[in-house]
């Protein structure tokens, strides 16, 4: 392993002396900045054995070091072991940046910079070369499109998977009209768009060109008159496939090969709206090489596709009815097999949860990899369950199990907190304390205009009078059949000024996570919804979408205030009446047990 | 009354038309951003009758517009009728600011705009000029320094009161030395500090300027080696201030005259740090043009006395055990007067309450202006008790009270909403709400780190509950001996992103008001104090520094947690506890009945 990556560094290092680079920036990103890239997009895995979802390598030739986040520090140290590659952390005191890094860099003159231009957005490398400028000094940023290419022989290409069709309640030429509004207003003659849900949106389209992900890898170009969708990057086979396109261009979108967008932005005529946040830097430098005005703009369908139509919320709500099904089997199966002593691993929970999402007809595939983690591994909140030689559950202690599907109809996202068995004081309190924050949340009423920055103290304040607390979010916006993190609302630390909105998703997913022990994690999905105005203004209020009951047999009732449990009660009954004509008879029985309301 | 206005806003067109003016900007400041302009600069009140602490005038050849916020569109929409002058709202949906409003105004070529320079900031100058460009045209702003003066025929001088010592436990030499650390950390020769209460505090002096603000009218240059205090109006003619002169001079700060501040600034050599959202116009276009390369940095001053240090914490204790004594001394009037159906009105009640302040000999002044309102008055956060037939107290329904003093040791701010008999079950119902909201904050533990804007939510949540709200903001800071209204922290809706650091001041005063009916606010102020670290990182909470018991009578038990009457219950105890020997024997009985503790 050690020397597959030497041997892949010493390879990049002398790209390097040969072209006179002083450092490469390898990203964790694709094209169109994705969260999640295609496998052909993991450069930095390939680089470094790093398989973490956030994180960015930078390598001069006498230092290698990869940037992440603590969600993914302990995994980085395991996998980086041997490497050579170093570890540098950020979202912590004291973090510095990577162009703060680069900038601090010793050499006289100026310092060369490559990457590829594709993987890198425009505002991270106009970051790069101002931190160089702060510093006294210059940065030329050379990009290099597929950089990886020179050394990655067996690089996987770009996929293409088969596209198919939605009906969210509102036609694409409808949401082609929105977006040709937009130009108008904004004085514009043309949209780049890049991100791939955005485009999916736009055009009623899903593909699965990435894992979890019903995406297409595509850009596309909307004009006042026209539409073009750089999807095409080899032969159609398939029959919905064909159809798909057929519909798409019935609206007058023009399918274009996805190797020809370069041309078509350079000899765009008039203003172009893109976004430099997200645009990638090479598209970027060629619409300013070409002179063409770009109106920097977050592109409007970001904020559209975050508020749902009524019929994309019955859809969410659909699929967490199903998807609620599926996982109070799951639940009851587990709960029986401990008490069976039957010999569970981690790995084969997860198999079995799969099963019964899939045994639901309208379940297409997972929204992310699932999260099976018992006891210690349940404290990493971005845990990797193993598939061979997997923990195996044990009757007693903290099972923690986070996962979800898309539905052609939504998508779902779920955690649930499981004891097994007897539970030590301190899973007990850390549950209840969860809990209590889970519900704060859920039950709150606040004023329309609030973002969900000021909610988010709700959900921790619980725990903080503990003096407990939780490192990562509390709530990601999710989408509809598209991705499960989903902006551009959300609910944590960062001071995002985006209010939640009516027809919003979220998650709420407080928890506690004790290195060694133990972790608690309860997650349902929330939709805001209007409640109403008096004289004090208009208000909104947060719909559980999530159907799945939570445990109460291990709630330290002394901790509960009697309308957390007035909550936690009508929830769980709520669950029960709800699912329980859905679910095979000792499935029903065993869940009004688990319902039964917990008496303060 | 009309006609004085009327009679004024047509000199001031006529010299508009004589100079080619196309508009004029008269703003509520002073030249050094106070938020309490001295009487000199009172000039929107001059103009237009409005006196209110928040609100600028526009004023065209065809239109005249007061531009003010939520807190004074009652008493706007009253001192403005009859003048002509039309009430444009801020900070509600759709709000059209001055910038926007100006560049919106017919006419070709460029615009005009006069101002007094020294009475608006350079921030705010660039914002209009911005504005004008975004909408295609040119603004020119003509500044003419002391502009009110030309009609204005009467116009007090500057102030210049008695300059007075006070010894926070850090000396004036270690202020300066800390100030040119900072110069020399940020490449600056000079700092040039116009804020009144930065140069209090740097100095180590106070005077009384500002009516209830212990500031004096100065501007403060601090370089390397040597330092200018340009104060000087007049001859000074009390020992007290030679000697307080003497000890400033003595730490190297030269005395200069108020008006030689020009001269100063324009032949500083090197480099300058000053804060241009701050600094005037007039004194910011001098160094532009003087060509002198300007760091546009807050003052680091701003921070550092907002965070007190053990002295400062002591004395403002100290401040607040005398406020305490006080307040609990009016309170027991009140109801004793009530008792025997004496005729109170608002008036005499804030007269009562400054003489009881004033028996104690370490007292200073009060704070601001108390807000003594029965009823429907305390609806009106803003509501000025009216001098003269003042409505009277009735035995039923609640009045509030909020006010504050000046000590040399520590300033103080209190709300008290005291049941006078009888109250309406809505009455109580708010009552109870708000003691819910005010505890939440109180008692919050949160990680080190957390701005205020991240608890606002916690003062607000049990009133959201209910579908109420209140319209300010939850807290502010509050200066030692300097102004109540101190930043940089605050706890409020706005996300200002300045974390609350230990020894930071704020207040905690969450409210519900009914138009026409009555009020509630509960306000103490809060020490923010290190709470210890553990796994989870490091912990900060509040302690109460108010001394002054909340009214139990009409709680409304079932509204309230276990926790909360805990809260309270200890509160009131320490209360008692603290002011009982320092009452007299009939008001600590009195205490002892009013601070038994709530059983749910």
């Amino acid at each position: 392993m050690d020397n597959l990556y030497a041997g892949r560094m010493e390879a990049l290092r002398e790209m390097m002396r040969s072209r006179g680079w002083d450092a490469v920036l390898i990203t964790g990103s694709d094209p169109h900045d994705s969260e999640y890239p295609a496998e052909r997009w993991k450069q930095v895995a390939w680089f470094s054995g790093f398989t973490g979802e956030a994180g960015d390598l930078v390598v001069t030739l006498d230092h290698a070091g990869l940037w992440t986040d603590t969600r993914y520090f302990i995994q980085a140290e395991q996998q980086l072991s041997g490497t050579g590659i170093a570890l540098h952390k950020t979202r912590v005191p004291g973090q510095v940046l990577i162009p703060e890094w680069l900038a601090g860099q010793g050499g006289d003159g100026e310092f060369i910079l490559a990457t590829d231009g594709l993987c890198v957005s425009a505002r991270t490398v106009d970051g790069i070369r101002s931190s160089f400028l702060a510093a006294g000094r210059v940065c030329q940023v050379v990009s290099v499109p597929n950089l990886a290419d020179f050394l990655w022989k067996d690089r996987p290409d770009i996929p293409q998977t088969p596209v198919s069709l939605v009906d969210p309640g509102e036609s694409r030429w409808q949401r082609l009209d929105r977006v040709r509004s937009f130009l108008r207003e904004n004085g514009c003659n043309h949209i780049l768009i890049s991100t791939l849900d955005d485009i999916a949106w736009t055009l009623n389209i899903r593909a699965s060109d990435i894992e979890y992900n019903p995406l297409a890898i595509s850009y596309l170009i909307i004009s006042e008159d026209e539409a073009r969708w750089f999807i095409l990057k080899g032969q159609v086979e398939d029959g919905q496939t064909e159809a798909a396109f057929d519909a798409v261009g019935g609206d007058g979108v023009e399918l274009c090969d996805y190797a020809d967008i370069e041309m078509a932005v350079r000899e765009l005529q008039g203003e172009v709206a893109a976004d430099g946040s997200r645009l990638n830097a090479h598209l970027w430098d060629i619409l300013q090489d070409a002179g063409i005005p770009v109106h920097d703009l977050p592109s409007p369908t970001a904020l559209w596709k975050a508020v749902k139509n009524p019929t994309e919320i019955e859809g969410m709500r659909r699929a967490h009815l199903l998807d609620g099904v599926a996982v109070e089997r799951f639940l009851y199966w587990l709960e029986k097999s401990m008490e069976n002593e039957r010999r569970i691993s981690e790995w084969d929970a997860a198999l079995r949860l799969q099963r019964y999402r899939e045994e639901e007809p309208e379940f297409l595939y997972e929204s992310f990899e699932t999260i099976s983690a018992y006891g210690p591994g349940a404290a990493l909140p971005h845990y990797v369950t193993p598939r061979t030689d997997a923990p195996l559950l044990a009757p007693h202690g903290l099972y923690l199990c986070d996962s979800g599907g898309q539905y052609r109809f939504g998508t779902t996202d779920i955690t649930r907190t499981v004891p097994l068995g007897p539970c030590s004081p301190l899973e007990q309190e850390d549950y209840t304390l969860v809990i209590k924050g889970h519900i704060a949340l859920a039950r709150a009423t606040f004023p329309a205009g609030t973002p969900g920055c000021r909610l988010d103290a709700l959900a921790r304040a619980p725990l903080w009078a503990h003096y407990r607390n939780f490192g990562h979010g509390t709530g990601h916006g999710v989408g509809w059949f598209l991705g499960v993190h989903e902006g551009p609302q959300d609910i944590r630390q960062n001071l995002n000024p985006q209010a939640l909105l009516p027809g919003m998703v979220v998650s709420d997913e407080p928890g506690i996570y004790r290195e060694g022990l133990h972790g608690v994690r309860h997650e349902n999905l929330l939709l805001c919804r209007e409640a109403g105005h008096n004289d004090f203004g208009a208000w909104l209020r947060f719909e559980t979408l999530t159907l799945c009951h939570y445990d109460t047999s291990i709630l330290v009732t002394e901790l509960l205030d009697r309308d957390e449990v007035i909550w936690l009660n009508e929830y769980n009954r709520r669950v029960f009446e709800t699912l329980a004509p859905l679910l095979p008879a000792e499935v029903a029985a065993w869940l009004e047990e688990k319902t039964q309301p917990v008496v303060l």
